[in-house]
């Protein structure tokens, strides 16, 4: 089982110091990190794009963690990537064996990137195993699953994250500050937009792997943003979906969905989501204030993100994101990780998914669809 | 009555080159232009922010057309603004003299910038006068109003136009432009904005005179172009209202409307307007199409509109109008008297109006609002 997943920050220090001390022992050679200190030992779960182009190499500047086991079910693939990360042989894992993670010491926690219908039963498997959980968004396929995930990590005492990256990102952080502050006075109205032309073939365009369409894969970064920004729960949401292009692609999701919200204050949200338009390959959000307005653009993607506003004090402000990839998971990975030593609920928990969740089977069933 | 309105082109040819020959009368002194041709005789009615800011302005490098009347129900401000554009006092009318306009030759039409429900029964005054009109957007304040105003300019063989500025400047003829031509693809999605925080005790937020919010004033704008970007008439419409500020400004028209529509093609469009918060000054559209997108901000203004695009074919634009204000306002009208001169229907004319007034009338419904 993990080492640290009931301490607290004093009961850590202590540990952390008695870890430096026995850091010359064999079975700790893993998990040292330079300054001594025990790393958190990562195992990624789903060898995909966002797995071995973002969140691996993320590790590489991590200073709270370390990759330490991967499950594949390409073990050929898999075998590559652990020779990349000096991950052993033994702590490469099938989907068929992945319970014997229990057993791996050198595992804390799981990173699932699997496609969205399998969060929730390896989430699940994992917090049997006693592993803490960062898992990608959107958090699962429907709202008896993101219960059903929340329960199992409650039960087993390990930590839940959904992986919203950008909750994390300065910029999008400082467009909350901004809000917060009053800066541009009381917030009115809201838009966003996230999407792509999605390439024929991939999962995310099969409705059992995916849950849905445009909506669960990137509009949910505008339906998350509005309720970031905001700080508010949805009310009142209309929407409308519709699918275009009859290429066979969209056989079983929609191609486009189009909905606006209203808070309990009154902001009001509009916002679209596209597997079919390009919204420049890191779509948007903008803010308008009583007093001034933010704009952030591109808003969502793994670089680049760039804050723009016009404050009430006549401050403008362009913030450019000097950071490269994969900074971003980094950054979210070691925030994961000091909830765990902290035992600090991270911000967004299961609970956090789970709201999503509610509101994207509202957007669908508003829009006449079927709901999660 | 009017010398052009039901003139072909040819037979307006051979008028002119008859205007030209008469021009040492001294009645046509008022309406020659320096080449010798009749200039036609505008009469604004209504002396505001827009009359006297941007489209009396605009005649000074208008081709086509002149002041030749106003009409006001303040006589010292209309003397004033007479007098600096050389407008003879006898032309000065009131609104409860405004029918003999109907006797005052030098007068060929008329711009309505009243209060938004003034317009139908001005608009109508003006068709059973015999002057051609150009009314300013909203069209009015109630479908049955736009048919009426249809209804008496047809009657009376006189052109109705609505001032739907945007539909006749470059970038947004463009826009379209690249749109049809399928520069950007199959469009799929639309995001647009307007609005801005409104100063206590206009007549835009007394309900009777305004017929209702921003998205009557400034929302229009937003459903405008998405019709026009997209060539197509709305169908599912659904939409939210707010107020938010409890500062007295709206006690009868909403501060806030969001809203999404379902275009019968598929394409999606999310707006929102506001009377609390700040969009820019210009508000903006972006266009999300199959091979690259569309995005104009400001998109709205009096001048400074900014294309910008990614093509198909890699090709990014930026077309910043160069013109200033009141280019727009002398672009339009000189588009108007064509019409009338060539006894061509305005590209948006009463149906373009009243079709609009129909769809904001269905998002106030949609949002739980009364409908115009």
């Amino acid at each position: 089982m993990t080492l640290t997943r009931k301490l607290t920050r004093r009961d850590f220090s202590r540990l952390s110091a008695m870890a430096a001390l026995s850091s010359s022992l064999p079975r700790m050679n893993a998990q040292e990190t330079a300054g001594g200190g025990r790393k958190f030992g990562w195992c990624i779960v789903g060898l995909g794009r966002i797995s071995m182009g973002h969140f691996m190499p993320g590790m590489g500047d991590s200073k709270t963690g370390k990759l330490t086991a991967l499950v594949s079910g390409h073990r050929e693939k898999a075998e590559k990537q652990a020779a990349m990360y000096n991950v052993p042989s033994p702590s490469i894992y099938s989907y068929d064996n992945y319970d014997e993670i229990a057993r791996d010491k050198d595992i804390d926690g799981v990173y699932i990137a699997l496609p969205n219908a399998m969060h929730a039963e390896y989430t699940i498997r994992a917090a049997k195993a006693g592993k803490h959980v960062l898992c990608e968004k959107p958090m699962c396929t429907s709202v008896r699953d993101a219960q059903a995930m929340i329960e199992a990590c409650a039960k087993h005492r390990v930590k839940l994250m959904i992986a919203y990256r950008c909750q994390y990102q300065p910029q999008h952080l400082k467009a909350i500050e901004l809000i917060r502050t009053g800066a541009i006075g009381q917030v009115q109205t809201i838009e966003s937009a996230f999407g792509f032309p999605i390439q024929p073939g991939e999962w995310r365009l099969n409705k059992k792997m995916a849950g849905g369409g445009p909506l669960m894969d990137v509009g949910i970064y505008s339906l998350n943003a509005c309720r970031y920004l905001t700080g508010e729960e949805p009310g009142e949401i209309k929407a409308n979906a519709s699918t275009i292009d009859q290429d066979g692609r969209f056989t079983e999701v929609e191609e486009n969905d189009g909905w606006t919200m209203k808070f309990p204050s009154g902001i009001l949200a509009s916002c679209t989501t596209t597997y079919g338009g390009d919204t420049g390959g890191g779509g948007f959000f903008k803010v308008h204030g009583a007093k001034g307005w933010i704009a952030m653009e591109p808003a969502f993607p793994y670089q680049g993100m760039r804050l723009t506003a016009r404050l009430g004090d006549g401050t403008m402000l362009d913030m450019l994101d000097p950071q490269h990839d994969p900074a971003q998971f980094t950054t979210q990975a070691d925030y994961f990780v000091e909830c765990v030593w902290n035992n600090r609920e991270p911000k967004t928990d299961g609970q956090e998914g789970l709201r999503d969740m509610t509101y994207i089977s509202q957007i669908y069933e508003a829009a006449g669809l079927r709901g999660l």
